[in-house]
C-alpha cells in the first residue's frame, strides 16, 4: 500500500490521562509535525464499561479534536484486554496454558477461542466501527494487538487439536507412525485415549501442537477481517501491529504467528520494532525485524510502534531518535509512530515512556521528535513508497524455528533459530548487503541471485527439492547446519543427511557434536593467513576455539572442503564447504562459529551483492522513491566522525538540497544520517 | 523502658530437650551471669496437646527453676505455629497466597484473619496467661513472634480488601482513575467486578493490597495486646520480637509490618538482628537496624534475639561475640538475648546453633558468653538506659519501600528500597556519625538539624510540604534519586519533578536512564582534585563508570551543581546540587554511585555531626547512662590493632577503672571494645 | 553370576523404527561381533494397544530374527511406561508428588503402589512371560527399568507411611520426641492428625519418609520377582538396570533406591553407567558405579546400558569406545551393552544417540563397535567372570546420602554425599588403587585391611559400635566430618562428637563452620615441604584457601594432629588427625580440602594397597580370570603418549600374544589400552 505522506505520530490514551488536555496534546501533535495517531486498541472496558452500555464519549473527543489538527486516526479494536464485568460473567475465557488458568490481570490472558469472548468480542467491535467509520480522519484499523495463542490449551481447544490430527491423519497407525508414540507406551489407539498434551515428551506432537494454535491465530486474524469488512468505507484500511521474537527487545521471528498466512486479510502489513539503544545501537533490529514485515506483503509497510523514550535503559543518545526514524523508512517502513505520546501515571508500563514523560512539558524527546516531524514535512515525499530490489533473500521458517526450540543447540535455548538467523542476517547487515526476506512456503525462488536459508531444520520433501532446484537452475544458496535434519512433524529423515540437500551440497555427515576447544583450519593458504589476519584486527576470535554451538562431522562428495576443524579428534573431517552444483553453487556452513569469521566466509561468496567499501559503523541503504529516483541513507552508528569518500552517481543531498558528485568526501558526525537523492 | 539491670540471657525451650536437663541448663546460665530467659512463643501443641486439654507442667517447670536460678522470665504468646490437631479441625486457617493454600509444616502458614484461628489462639493466650501471671519472676509478654502478614490473600481477604477500598473511595469513578484502571481495560464499574488481585499488572493497586494487609498485623497485634492487658499485672510489660527485611541476614526497613503502627500497643519496643559474621562482621546492621528499634517508640529498646553461634557461617571470631553484646549496648539496647540457648537436635533450625551445641558441653562459645555475663554484672548498670541525642535523622517510610519494590532500580529488585537506605547510613556508620531513624509520619522533623531522606518513592503532599517547610525553616534535608515521585497510591505525578521537592531542592529533571560507562565530573576544583585522590586512596571507584543503578538527568533552577555527568550524552545535566532555600539548604543526589565517593559528597555537608577524625574499622559509639555521664565505646572491627589518640575529656575505663586523660594514646587490639566513662 | 562368553549388544526397539529393518539391524549386530539384545521394556502400548488385546508380533520378529543371527535376547518388564487407555481408564495411577499430580506423557510418571496399575501391570508381565520364556536364546529377564519411587506421596501413600511409623513406634510419644516434634508445634498426639508429609520442615520426617518409599521400590521389586520367578524356565536369569545418582551422568548412590535390599530377589546385578566423554572421559565413573554393582551381589555384574554415540556432546573421540568397553570388563563386568541400536526419529531421546546415526549406516561408531566385538570374541574368555581381592573397602550409606542432602554442606546440595563419596572414590582411583564398595548393612568389615567411611550422618549405635570394633580389632579406618553425627531418624546426637567414633578416632569437637580464607599447616616438617612441594607441583592448591564446604574445629584427645587450620581464629583446632586404638589405627578427615592434598594425606596412609607409582592418566586394573591367572589392564586417559616400565611378573599381550617380561618399556598411545595376561 502506497501512502501519499509518510504517516508520523504516536499512540494515543486519552482514557489514561490524569487530567483533561486533549486539546493540549493534540496542538503539541500538530505543532511537532505529526500526521497521525493510533487509538483504542486496549479499552475495551472504557467503551463498554458494563455489559451492553456503550459510551464512545472519549472516542468522539479524540478523533475530532484530531481532526481540527490535521491528525489522521488508526482505530484498534479492543480486544486484547478483556474488562473485569466480562471475567465475572464467564471466568472461563481466562485462557487454560501450561501453568494452569490464567489470573485476571494481564492483558492477552483470554483464550482466543472461547465463544462467550468472541460473542461479546464482535458486538464491540461492531458497535466501534458503527461509530467511527463516518470519521473521515479515520484512515484505517488495527485488527487486535500482538495477538498470539497465548498458550491456550483448555480441554475444547484440546478437542479442536485432536480434531484436526484426524482431519490431518485418517489412519491413527500412519499418526502413531509419523510422530513415534511408540516410544514410551505413548502410543494412542483411539483417538478418545488422547492424553493432556502438555504433559508430553514428544516434540513432534507438542510442535505439531503449536503449529495448530498458529493456526488459532491466523483464523482470529480472518474472523475479525470479516467483521470490519462488513462495515468499513472502501478507502480505509485495514493492519495489524505485528510483533517479534522478544529478548528484551524485537529479536527475530515471532513464533507463535504464522505471520504470513496471518496478512493475507489484511491490507497494509504493520509491526511494531523496540530494539536497543545507546552504546548498543546499531539499526540491526530495524533492518532484521522490518524485512519480515516487508516481506509479508512483499511491499512497504507501517511501523506502528517504536520506541520515544522507551524502556529506562533505552533513552537515546542526542540524535539517535533521528537516525532511527530514518532507519525505519530507508527500510521501506511508510510510517514512524511511537509508543506512546505521554508516559503512563499507573501500572506496569509506567516506566516504558513515551514522547512526553509524566509532567507532559516539552522534553528532549519532543524536540527531537519535533525535528524529525519538520524535516518529514520537508522531505517525506521523497522518501516514502521506497521501492528495493534485492538480489539476496534470506529464508525464514516458523517450524524449524519451533523445531529448534525443542531440540535447541548448546545454550541457546528457545532462540536458537533467531540466533543463526540473526547471525546470518547482521553478518549481511553490517556489510551493507541489503536482502529481502521470503517465507518457506514460497514457490520458487529463481527471482533470487542468492538464497541464504538458515537452519532449516523441519522441512518437506518439496521444499528441499525447491532448495536443490534453485541450485539447479544457477541459484546460489547458502545453509546451515541442522537444516534438513528433521520432516514436517519433526520426525527425523531416516536416509543420509542433509536430507535431499546432500546433492545440491555435495557432502554428507552421520555424526555430530558439541565443540569444545574446536577451532577451524583453513584450507586454501590465502584463506588460512586472511582468517589470521582477519583475527587478528578484529582481535575476538581465537582460531582454537572459535566453533560454537554445534558442529557436525562433514565428509565431502563432491564439494571441496573451505574450512576443516582444528582437534586432533576432528581433524579430518569438513566444517564449511563449497559446492558447484547444475548451473548454480552451494556454501555449506556445518558449523556455527565466531561472527567475525562468518564474515570471511560468508561475503565473498555473495560478492555481487556489495555495493559499497564501507562497514558498520558506517550503514549504507537505498531505494528507488515515487520519482523513480535512487536514494541513498548514509547512517553513523557511533561517537566518532567517519569520512567518507561518495562513491555514487551524483546526488542531491535532501536535507541541504546541496549537490554531491562522485570522488567527493563528506564527514558524517556521530550518530548523524545523510540522505541523498541520485541524479537530481 | 528503662531497666534495673541489663537484660542478659537466651530464649529456652524445655520442650525441644533430648533428655531432662533444665535443672543443668539453668544452673550453667546462672553460672554464666545470664538473669533472663524468653519461653513458649512457638509451642501452642505442647501447652493444649490436644484441643481443650492444656497441660503447663514443662511451663511450671521452667519458670520455678528459673526463679531459684534467679533468672527472669519473658513469656510469648504461642500463636505463630499452630497445633496439627487444629488444621485438622479446620484447614481453611492455612493462608491462600500468590502460591495457593499453604501446607502445613512451616510455621506462619496461617491467615491471621481466619476466626477457627482467632478464637482458638485466644482461649490458649487466656489459659497461658492465667497459668504464669502471678509468678513474680515472669516480667513481661512477647505478642506472637516476627508476625508478618504471610502473603495471605484468600477470598475473605480479599473481601475485606474491597470493603477497605470502598470506605476509602466512595466515588468508584475516583478509585478508577486514581488507580489508572482504565490502563488496558482493568476498570472496575461495580465492586462485585473486583477481579484476584493476585494477577494484577497494576503496581497501584498492588501495593494499595499491601498496606492493607500491613493493617491486618497492626490489628493482630492490637486484638493480642487487649487480651493480655486484660490478665497481666501492671509491672509486667508488653513487646514484641520486630524484625528486618531478611537478605539472608536482618538488612533493613521490614516490608510486611508497619512496625511504628504496631508498636503502639506495647510497653518497650524488641527486636531480632542477625547480621554476617567472621570477615564480614562490621557492626553495620546492629546500627540500622537497632536504629529503627530505637525510633519505635524513641526509647531504649530489647534485644530479644541475636545470634550466638547462629548459623554454620556465622561462628563468632574469638572476641566478636562480646564486641556483638556492646555494640548493641551502645546503640542503646537494654538487652542481649540469644537465640537460643541449647542447639536443636531436629528439623529446619538444627544448624542455627545457640550458646551450646549440640552435647551441651562447655563449649568456646559459653565462655564468652560468661565474660560478657560477668562483665554486665560489674559494669552493666553504667551503661543501660544509655540515652542519645543525635542532631541527624534519617527517615524510612514503608510506602516508599514497597513502591521501589514495585519499580526497582536496576539490580537491586525488592531490596531497592533498602539498599539505598543502607547506602547513605552505613556511610554515616562508617564515619562514626550517629543518628535516629524517624517515621514518615511525624509532624514535623524540626528537631533535627539535618535529615537524610532515601529514596522517598511515595510521598503524600503533606509529607512533601512538611520536608519543603523543614528547609524553609532552617532544616537541612539530603535526599535522592526517586523522592516525591509518586503519590500515596504509587501514581506518578504528573508535574514537575520532583513533586512540591523541586522548590527546595532548586533543581527539575524529566527523563532518567540507567547509567552505562557513567562517570561524575566534580564542579569545583579543590572537588575534582579531592575526588581524584579519594578515589585512589580507596582504590575502588572508577570515575567513568562509578553511577550505578539510576541517574536522573538534572537541570539546576536555583541550585549549583556538585557534580555533573562524565559521559559525552549527558554531561550537560547535573548529577549532584546543592541549593540554598529559606533559612535552609539541601542536597540532592540525583543518581545512585559508590559508596567511597558517596562519602566525599555527604560527609562535608554534615560536618556538625563529625565528633572524630577515626574511621571505620575504628567505631565509637556514645550516650548518657543513668548518672548523667558520656560513656564511649571504641570497637575495633578488624585483625590489625588500631592506634588512638584520646581526644575528649578525662574518663574512666570501665573495665580497668583506670583514668585515660585527653591525648593519651592506647591501643584496641583485634576484634576489642574499650568502655570510657567521661567525667569521672 | 559366571558368563559363558562376555555380553556384547545393545538395547533394540523394532518399535521404534521408522521402517522394516530387523533382518538388517541383526545381520549387521552380527557382523558387528555382538551375541544380545535387550528388548521390550518401555513398549507397553505395543504389547497390548488396546486393554486385553495383546499383539507379540513385533517380539516374534524380534526374538526369532535374533536366533538366527546368534544373539540372545534379555526382555524387560515394560511396567515403567504406561499406555494411554490405562491412564484414561483411571487417572488416579499417575503419581500425585510434591509438584500435585503427574501430566502423562513421560516415562516413570504412576505410582508404583496403585492397585489399577498393579493389577494391569501383573497381567501385562504374565502374557509376555507366557510368549518368550520357551524361546531358548531368551537367556534372561529384567524387572522394570531404573526403577524409582517417583516422588509419589499421595494421600494412600502417606497412610501407607502412618501405618508404618505406628508400627515402629507403638507409643506416640516416643516417636514425637525421637522426631523432635514439638519443634514448632508439629507435635502429632493421635495418628489421625498427621498432617500432609509434603509440607514437613522436619528432617527427620522426610527423610524417614524417604527411607519409606525406598522400601516401596523393594516391594515393588520382589512382587515383580514373584511374577517372573512362577513362569521362568530355571536357566533364565533375573537382573535389573539399576542407576545412580544423576549429575548430567552417572555420579554415585543413588538415592531413591535401596539397591542392596533390592537386588535380593535377583539372579544377578545390572546397572547402567553414562558418564563424561572427550576431555572429560577419566574412567572415574566407570569404577565407582562399577564398584557398587560389583558390591550388590558381591560378584560380577552386567551392564545393561551404556553411552555409544549418547548425548551430543558425548560424542567419543577415537579409541575412546574400546578404552570404555575394557574399562567395564577390568572392572568385572562381564557385559557391555549400548543404549542403543539406532538413534530414534521422534521425541525427547532422539539426541541420545545408539550405535547406528538416524541414516543406519556404518558410521565410525560402528567401526568401533565392530573391532570390540571382534577384539571379544577372540580374547573375551580370558577376561569374563574376572575376580577381585580387595584390601581396601568404601562404605556407602543410603540414609546418611538422604540427610546430608537434608543438610547439606555449604555449596553442593543435594549432592554432599557423593561429593565426599567421589573426593574419597577418585583419589584412590587416580592413584591405581582399586577398592570395593560395602553397604553399611554388613555385620562386620573383617575382612579388609582399611575401610573408608565418607561422611556416615545418619547411623545407628550398632554400627558405630560395628566401627569402633573394626578398629580395635586390628583394621585402619579412614572417615571423615559430619560422620556418626545423628542418628537413624537423623536426630543430631546430643554427646560427645563424633558419636561413639570419638573413641577411636581419639578426637571430639562442639563447632564447626564453613571455611572462609581458611588454609592447612601441616605439622610434622616433611609434612610442610612435602605439601608445599605437592601444591606447587599440582599447582591448584593455594595452601592459604584450600579448606572448602565444611571445617570441624577438632581437638586431640589421644589422636596426634597431621595439619592443623591456617587461619588467626582457628589455628588452635587440629583439622586431619591419625590415632591408634587397640590392634588398628584411623586417619580422620575433619574438613573438606582439595583434591591434589588429599592424595598427600590419604595415599600414605593406605600405602599396604599401592601396586604401581603410576597415576592418573595412567590407570592399571587388575584381576583373576577363570583359569587363575591374573589379567592386568593397562589404559591411557590422555592424547599424550605414556611410556611404561613393566613392574610385573612375565606376561602375555592379550592382543599381540607376544611376551613382557619384568623391567620391559612400552608405549600407550594416545586414549590407548593394553591388557597383559600374567604368568603364560
Amino acid at each position: 500500500m502506497n501512502v501519499e505522506h509518510l504517516l508520523f505520530g504516536a499512540a494515543y490514551y486519552a482514557e489514561y490521562l490524569p487530567y483533561e488536555r486533549v486539546e493540549q496534546d493534540m496542538e503539541m501533535m500538530e505543532r511537532a509535525g505529526m500526521n497521525v495517531i493510533r487509538i483504542a486498541e486496549s479499552t475495551w472496558s472504557t467503551w463498554e464499561p458494563k455489559e451492553g452500555e456503550f459510551d464512545f464519549s472519549k472516542l468522539k473527543q479524540m478523533i475530532e479534536t484530531a481532526a481540527k489538527h490535521h491528525l489522521n486516526v488508526i482505530v484498534g479494536t479492543p480486544t486484547y484486554a478483556i474488562p473485569t464485568w466480562l471475567v465475572k460473567k464467564d471466568a472461563t475465557m481466562l485462557a487454560v496454558t501450561k501453568n494452569g488458568q490464567e489470573l485476571y490481570g494481564h492483558r492477552q490472558n483470554m483464550d482466543i477461542t472461547n465463544p462467550t469472548y468472541l460473542k461479546y468480542a464482535k458486538r464491540m467491535i461492531e458497535k466501534l466501527l458503527d461509530f467511527v467509520v463516518p470519521y473521515p480522519n479515520v484512515i484505517g484499523f488495527q485488527l487486535d494487538n500482538e495477538t498470539k495463542h497465548y498458550g491456550t490449551a483448555g480441554e475444547r481447544v484440546q478437542k479442536m487439536f485432536v480434531e484436526s490430527l484426524k482431519t490431518q491423519f485418517p489412519d491413527i497407525d500412519e499418526f502413531n507412525r509419523e510422530f513415534g508414540l511408540d516410544y514410551w507406551s505413548n502410543r494412542i489407539n483411539r483417538w478418545e485415549d488422547f492424553p493432556d498434551v502438555r504433559g508430553t515428551i514428544n516434540q513432534s506432537l507438542w510442535t505439531e501442537f503449536e503449529k495448530f494454535r498458529r493456526g488459532l491465530v491466523t483464523n482470529f486474524f480472518q474472523w475479525q477481517a470479516d467483521i470490519v469488512n462488513a462495515k468499513k468505507r472502501p478507502d480505509q484500511f485495514i493492519t495489524h501491529n505485528f510483533d517479534f521474537e522478544w529478548h528484551d527487545f524485537s529479536y527475530g521471528l515471532q513464533p507463535e504467528v504464522n505471520q504470513y498466512d496471518s496478512v493475507k486479510c489484511m491490507t497494509v502489513a504493520g509491526a511494531d520494532i523496540y530494539h536497543p539503544s545507546q552504546e548498543h545501537l546499531t539499526g540491526a533490529e530495524i533492518t532484521v525485524c522490518g524485512n519480515i514485515a516487508r516481506s509479508l506483503k512483499k511491499d512497504n509497510y507501517l511501523i506502528l510502534e517504536t520506541q520515544a523514550q522507551g524502556n529506562t535503559e533505552w533513552l537515546a543518545y542526542p540524535g539517535q531518535l533521528r537516525q532511527q526514524a530514518y532507519s525505519h523508512i530507508a527500510n521501506g517502513a511508510n510510517s514512524v509512530m511511537y509508543w506512546h505520546w505521554h508516559s503512563l501515571h499507573n501500572a506496569i508500563e509506567s516506566y516504558w515512556k513515551g514522547v512526553l514523560s509524566h509532567d507532559f512539558s516539552e522534553n528532549a524527546t519532543y524536540r527531537d521528535v519535533t525535528q524529525i516531524g519538520h524535516e518529514f514535512q520537508k522531505i517525506g515525499d521523497k522518501i516514502k513508497n521506497l521501492k528495493k530490489t534485492n538480489s539476496i533473500a534470506v529464508l525464514v521458517d516458523n517450524e524449524s524455528l519451533t523445531g529448534l526450540s525443542a531440540f535447541p543447540l548448546q545454550t541457546t535455548g528457545s532462540y536458537s533459530y533467531n540466533t543463526v538467523l540473526r547471525w546470518l542476517c547482521d553478518c549481511l547487515y553490517r556489510n551493507n548487503i541489503e536482502f529481502d526476506m521470503v517465507s518457506s512456503k514460497e514457490a520458487s525462488y529463481s527471482n533470487y541471485n542468492c538464497l541464504i536459508v538458515p537452519a532449516l531444520y523441519s522441512a518437506t520433501d518439496t521444499l528441499l527439492h525447491t532448495l536443490d532446484d534453485y541450485v539447479a537452475q544457477g541459484g546460489h544458496l547458502v545453509t546451515t547446519f541442522k537444516s534438513g535434519f528433521s520432516d514436517e512433524h519433526l520426525k527425523i529423515r531416516h536416509d543420509m543427511q542433509p536430507h535431499i540437500l546432500n546433492k545440491c551440497l555435495g557432502i554428507h555427515y552421520d555424526q555430530f557434536t558439541y565443540p569444545e576447544h574446536v577451532g577451524l583450519s583453513f584450507v586454501s593458504e590465502e584463506d588460512a593467513a586472511d582468517a589470521s589476519s582477519f583475527a587478528g584486527e578484529k582481535n575476538t576470535s581465537d582460531m582454537d576455539s572459535c566453533v560454537k554451538e554445534w558442529m557436525e562431522l562433514v565428509t565431502c562428495d563432491t564439494a571441496a572442503p573451505v574450512a576443516t576443524y582444528r582437534h586432533p579428534a576432528w581433524k579430518e573431517y569438513a566444517a564449511i564447504t563449497k559446492n558447484e552444483y547444475g548451473k548454480g553453487s552451494s556454501l555449506y556452513l556445518g558449523c556455527y562459529f565466531d561472527a567475525d569469521l562468518l564474515e570471511k566466509v560468508l561475503i565473498p561468496y555473495v560478492k555481487d551483492a556489495i555495493v559499497t567499501q564501507y562497514a558498520f559503523p558506517v550503514i549504507l541503504k537505498r531505494g528507488k522513491n515515487d520519482a523513480g529516483n535512487e536514494v541513498l541513507f548514509y547512517f553513523n552508528y557511533s561517537w566518532e566522525n567517519q569520512e567518507i569518500t561518495y562513491e555514487f552517481e551524483n546526488a542531491t543531498d535532501l536535507f541541504t538540497e546541496s549537490r554531491i558528485s562522485t570522488g567527493d568526501r563528506f564527514t558524517l558526525k556521530a550518530w548523524d544520517v545523510k540522505i541523498l537523492e541520485v541524479g537530481r
